[in-house]
Order: structure tokens, then sequence, then C-alpha cells
């Protein structure tokens, strides 16, 4: 990449989140690899990595690569909140189109530190290349349990409630990517109650559901009318509305499980079964869905 | 990615690595994010990350996706060479270009484990995405420091002595694809001498020297007669063959400085100064090369 040292000493010069997260990090950028130190406290290591590719999770035609960094690193984030812990530190890779220039690439950095910082969560390394094809950007996330196990998709039990924590539908209209990461709401969630299952609704609540269910080992009963549907989604009727809610992506809102009452932001949709299938009841009817027809989208002409 | 959650569920069925490393995986592959054990024992964790990208750094017309697999592994860890850390445990990304399938995505996971195998390092987590353009694999890779201290590029001392690992330059005939990261060897010289800065061989010998020098504020006296050349070079005579071993990228063999007598492998190609430059002796003259210099080729008529 022309420029890629230059832009190596500019990233070795950024300022760090906090004073705090200096002392974790014993080699930081500009080394082959970054090194942490990584105490009792910390707890168990988390790591996950997740990518943005221009045409599919952003545009670069419309998108500012400050808006496209912060949401590379706020799937991650939300990730965190997935399983409750807190964001410790990040790497990062570009694929830039070539001749995009080492503003471009400040600019994205910039935004996935602005969203880092948040969490005072340093990137401490990173890769740049550059190719005749579109931007890709990828982070990885580590995270540290501090002080609270980390919820899997693995607890959820028939009898428990299954929750959101917040309307959904329609991010297409841009809350794709300016969503804020529920990492807070998650530590909170897991301190105060028992969770027994959680994920953050990438991929829309019936396949972020389906995939808990299948982890656990149980089904799922949503209640139509409980769904919190988001303004954004812009229906022309509840039924449609109601599609977009449980299909539409990219909400980073959490799913969970939980045999406890929760409160706000946390809204009750449904039941963890012991059924072999998920099902929403509409009032009308139950629709039943089997696992592996969510996805296909077929059963939307049911409701 | 259809097929997604198919090559997810054929992911969560791989076996792992080694016994002992299924104890350090608290939440294995298909949740939000893996979670590890970090004991005391294993010491500082580091991370990094680097991608490969078709057209750039392998050729999807020409190589296997197993060979782009280990590829892209072998890189990490050959930053884990660089840094004299034991491979802990790597997450991954692919771009797969609309059609390949899952047999595809498998081959690459396939490479990625073999290479990683090796160090009973097991890839605990991912990303998978389609898109209409190139393939492109990103690795992460922790490493666990263990008992040995990480060796970064920015101790070297003016009189040490400089050292590379193998015979250099002429990769792209084949060895960028296949060669073997210095992972034990890099451990072993930590263990048992003063090493005071080290790096890997990505970039080429005088590029990557440059780096430590900046890092270490020091300079660099390469004896030109003394630059092992690798027989794939082919070169037409020993000037032509030198410009190869210094210039040409991804060799994946160390260079290190130490003021010890380091053997074989080790072969000795310098000494560490206190100029602002990097120099080459020919025996003929000294060429002389600003480190802002290096990079652009131009230097190499003077040879």
């Amino acid at each position: 990449v022309p420029g890629e040292f230059d832009f190596i000493d500019w990233l070795g010069r950024q300022p760090l989140p906090s004073p705090q997260r200096i002392e974790r990090i014993a080699v930081g950028v500009g080394d082959d690899l970054a090194a942490l130190t990584w105490t009792q406290e910390d707890g168990l290591l988390l790591v996950g990595v997740d990518q943005v590719m221009d045409g599919v999770h952003f545009d670069s035609a419309v998108h500012t690569p400050r808006a496209i960094g912060r949401k590379a690193m706020n799937r991650n984030l939300s990730d965190c909140a997935a399983m409750a812990c807190l964001p410790a530190a990040a790497v990062a890779t570009l694929c830039l189109p070539t001749g995009v220039g080492v503003d471009y690439a400040k600019e994205l950095f910039l935004g996935m530190q602005e969203a880092a910082g948040v969490y005072h969560c340093p990137v401490v390394g990173g890769d740049t290349g550059s190719w005749p094809g579109k931007l890709v950007v990828t982070v990885t996330i580590l995270g540290r349990s501090a002080g609270v196990t980390p919820v899997t998709r693995t607890g959820a039990r028939p009898g428990d409630r299954i929750y959101v924590t917040g309307p959904l539908g329609g991010s297409i209209k841009g809350r794709h990517m300016t969503f804020s990461p529920r990492v807070d709401l998650a530590r909170d969630l897991a301190k105060n109650h028992r969770i027994t299952a959680m994920a953050d609704l990438s991929d829309g609540l019936l396949r972020d559901l389906r995939n808990i269910c299948l982890a656990s080992r149980v089904g799922a009963r949503l209640a139509a009318g409980r769904i919190p549907v988001h303004p954004d989604v812009g229906a022309a009727d509840r039924d449609a509305g109601l599609v977009a809610a449980v299909s539409d992506g990219e909400d980073y809102e959490l799913v969970l499980t939980s045999p406890d009452m929760l409160g706000p932001p946390c809204v009750d949709v449904g039941t963890v079964t012991d059924a072999p299938h998920l099902s929403i009841e509409t009032g009308k009817a139950e629709v039943t869905m089997a696992f592996d027809e969510i996805g296909g989208g077929g059963w939307e002409h049911d409701l």
C-alpha cells in the first residue's frame, strides 16, 4: 500500500482510549504482534471476528469511511454484548481499493476507534492491503469476562421467557450503520438475573432465536402481538410490520431467555418450549416453522 | 452464504488439534464469541491479524484452497515466531466469491487447521461472507509468551550481530505458499541467547531490517558476501542474486539481532551500527541507503 508505513506510524501515534488500558498493553501497534497482560481479574478471554464487505454490509458510495469503521467495530462489540463480556482490545484488517489513499484508511480507523473508545477498548494491531477489488474491513475483538460468566446460546430451558431488548425491523433505513451495541445492558442483565441464553440480533429474530433453540435443544413460541416493531419498518399493516420485525437482520438488539421477569427495555415476546420447532401465535392461529425452514422465508406467506 | 449454517455445523464437528488444547476452550465454535481460559503459565497474550487477497498474496486460478488456507495461517504463525511466542488459538474470516460453494470453504478451513495443528493451535471461531468480489482470507492469531519474554523490534544495539535463519529470495517460485514458520527455532533462540530484536521476513530483508532499525533507533551494515541467496532466485550472477535476496518478500525466515555468536541455521549477515541508515558492503564499495529510500528500489542500481 502506498503510504502504508506512514499509516502505521500515524497509528502508533494515536492516543489510546484511557490510561487504564495503557497498562494492559506490553507491546502496542508497530511490532509483529501486540502483547497484552491478562490478569486473573480479567477472567476468561473471549475472541471473535466479524467482517463488513462493500455492497453487502455497507455501500462505499453512500457511507463515509468513518461510519463504515464504526459499524465494523460495533458489530464486534455487539458480539461482546451477546456474551456479556467487556471489550478488551481489537485488531483490524483493511482491504483497500487501489487509490483510495491513506486519509481514507485513517477515517476507517478513526471510526473503529470512536466506537471502541466508548468501552475503553484499544485497537492494538492490524494489517492493511491494497487491491483492485472492493473494500473489506474485518475486526477481531478480544473480550474479558471480568466477573460475569459468559452467556452462551446453550442454556435456554422450556418455560423460560424470551426477551428482546428493543424494537425490531427496518434497520436497512439507516440504523444498521448507527446502532449502539448493548454491552452495558447485557452485563447488567447477566449480573442481576438468571440469563440462560443470549445472542445479538444480526440475522433477524427468527434466525437468531433458531440458533439458540438448536444450541439449547429446545423450541420457542413467539406471541406476535408482543413483538415490538420499529417505526423504521413503515409497514402498511401490522402483519407486514411483524414479518419485517422477525425477518430483517442487523437490529443489533439482544434476544435472551430467562426464567426471571425482566423489566424495560426487555420486552417479553414468548416462551421457550420443548417442541422441535419455532411457532408464532398470531391470535388467529399458531404458525409453526421447522428449524430448517427458517431462512428461506417461505413461512412468511402463512402469517 | 448458501450453506453457511451447514458449514458452521461442520466446523463445530471438526476434531480439535489435541486433548491439551480442549481444556483451554470454555466455549468453542458456534456461539457469538469463543471463550478461552488464560492461566498465569500462559503469560502475556499476543495478538495480531494478517490477510491474504486473491491476486496479491495468492492466485486462486493456480493455488488450491487447501494451500491458500495453509498460507493464511502460516503467515500468522510466522508472526508468532517473530515474537518468540507459542500459537494459542486462531479465528478466521472468509470473503467467498459467489458460487464457490461450501466444499471450497471447507478446504480453506482444513488448510488453516493443517498449518495450525502443527502447533496444537485450534481455530475457535470465524465469519464467512459471500460476495461478487474475489477471495480474501484473514487469520487472527493469539499467542502466549509461556515462559519466553516476547522479542520485539526495539532492542537492537550498535555492535549486535545481524542474523537471518535461512537463504533468501525467489520465494515467488513457490516457497511463499509452502514455507514452514520458524516458531520452534525462534523459541529456542530466545530461550538460550540474548536476542535483542527480531522480525519475520515478509517484506524482504532490507525493509524488515529497516523496520527493526527505526524501532530500535539504530543503523545496520550488511556484508553482501555473507547474505545467503536461495537457489530459487536462479540469478544470472551474484549481484542479481543479491538484489533478489535482500529485496524479494515472503521468505518467512527470521531476521534477528544479538550480541551472541549464533550457530546454524542462523547466518551472520552484518552488524548493527549507530548510523542513521542501512548500508551494504559489497567488497568493491559500501552502498548506503537512507531509511526512507528503501522500498523504492532505486538503490538497486548502485549494487
